[in-house]
Parts: structure tokens; C-alpha cells; sequence
């Protein structure tokens, strides 16, 4: 379990909260999980940005550490780990949502992928607790069955 | 104003955030600004996490070449600068939000500054909008006059 004490920086929450998940790498990890669902090292190492091994290794190992993801060993292929957010991992999806707000207002051409947000007939804290219980039965935003955005499609269908 | 074309890692929206505000340093500027209505360079180096000279140098200048801060002279001491939020960095509110309650739930120690939130009747969002209004004019959510808190008690003697 994490133990910062040494390391803090200062009693402020959000220093606390900037400490615990690290830096950019981590919370992309993070942001992985959530919106497409992945759950390897391979698949993390396949995103966009190019993430290096080494800084991947590091920061799976450090995600862990502060108990924001668990490592088990994948049911069929022995080879791979299986990374899941923990409970206090999950509480981070507010943080990686209103990220993901920002850029979506300020930078265009990032918006494409974030267009649904705006179809979506749901209030923000409904649809983060839907992300939340999604992400935590092994589901995701965009990707897997039962994913997010499927959920929400039936549900305007039924209206 | 900022062009990250060339450095910027995918099209993500969330690393699209994540590459502007820069690393934690810059977020907990942002941070003096909207809690403590932090606005010169000698604030900034006096707050709790001790950041290095050299680092406050160079992320008030980066946060000011992603058009997050502005600087301008101060008014009657002409050796200090005044830094304020722009627009774009008001939009950060809400992130910096996240992360407080992220850190208050998870480490109770860091939780007495943000004890007031409990005991605050009024919804998020507009929570979150009465701090960008108050930052926008020069106010702090903990200091100063009419800074957030004094405003909702206030609103709660009058009801």
C-alpha cells in the first residue's frame, strides 16, 4: 500500500493527489483502461504516444505500488498480466473526464473521438458513475462489449 | 499562443490537456492562483511544496506560452509581475476540482482544508462556476476579500 509520507510534498489534497498518480505516462495508462480497455502491456505499449518500454514498466510498477491498478496473471495465456484499476483507481475517472472536457473545448481537431458527449442526453455525474461501473466489470468507454457508448445508444432507443 | 504540432504525442483529447498544463509544478500554480489567490513570482516560491527558483522560472513561462497565465506589470511595484488565469486556464478549474476531492477522500490528513466542502449546500457545477467568476475577478476560493467561502456563508445566513 502506497506510503508518500516521506515523499509528500505538502498537506494539500491536491499535491497528494498529483504525487500518488505521478505524472502524464500514468494517467494515460489510466485513461487506456477507461476508454478503450485495455489491459495489457502490449496493448499499453500500441497507444498513440509512443509510450517507451522502460517508462511503461516503470509506471505499471509505480501505478501498483500506490494502489491505483492490480497486476494478475492472465487466465489462459501465462505470459501476460492482466491490469485492472482498483477502487481508488476508478475515483481518478472525474479527474481524466474533465481532462478530457478541456481538451475536447480547446484543441478541435482532438473533439472527433469526444462528438458523442454531446448526443448524450445524461447528466456528468450520471454518466461518470455509469463509466465507473462500466470500468469496473471489466468494461470500457469506447471499446468491448457492453461498452459505454453501446449502453447509452439502447437507452435513447427505449425512450 | 501555443502550437503543439510538433510535439504533441496523439490526437487525444486528455493528452492533449496533459501536454499543455505541462507536469505537476504547473498544476499547483494554477492551484495557488484559484485557493489562494497566489499572483507573483516571491507567492508562488513561498507555498508549501518548496519549488526550486529554476522551476517556477521556467513553468510560469511555459504556462504563459500555452496561454493558461498572463503577466503584467504590477501597478505601483514596478521590480513584480502580476500573473492571472486566462480564460483557458479558468477552463482548468474543474480538473484541479477533481484531483482536491480525489486527494480529500483518499488521505484524511489532507482533508481538513477541504473539510468546508462538506458542509456546503450547493451542486457542483455551480460550485464551479462561483469559483471561476471569483477567480476571473481577481478573487480566491480560501483568501482575500469576497473570496468563495465568505460568499457562501453568506448565501446560507440569508437563507
Amino acid at each position: 500500500m502506497r506510503n508518500l509520507k516521506p515523499n509528500r510534498r505538502s498537506n494539500c489534497p491536491i499535491s497528494f493527489s498529483l504525487d500518488v498518480i505521478g505524472d502524464s505516462w500514468s494517467l494515460l495508462i489510466v485513461r487506456d483502461i477507461i476508454f478503450t480497455g485495455k489491459k495489457t502491456f502490449g496493448e499499453f505499449l500500441a497507444s498513440d504516444e509512443g509510450i517507451a518500454r522502460n517508462i511503461l514498466t516503470n509506471r505499471l510498477s509505480r501505478l501498483e505500488t500506490m494502489g491505483l491498478i492490480t497486476k494478475n496473471p492472465h487466465p489462459t495465456d501465462k505470459r501476460k498480466d492482466l491490469y485492472k484499476l482498483t477502487e481508488d483507481g476508478l475515483d481518478f475517472i472525474p479527474v481524466i473526464f474533465e481532462l478530457s472536457a478541456w481538451g475536447a473545448k480547446h484543441e478541435p481537431e482532438t473533439s472527433e473521438a469526444q462528438a458523442w458527449l454531446a448526443d448524450v442526453q445524461i447528466d456528468k455525474e450520471s454518466l461518470i458513475q455509469l463509466i465507473k461501473e462500466t470500468v469496473k466489470n471489466g468494461g470500457s468507454v469506447f471499446a468491448g462489449p457492453g461498452n459505454v457508448i453501446e449502453q447509452l445508444k439502447k437507452r435513447q432507443q427505449s425512450q
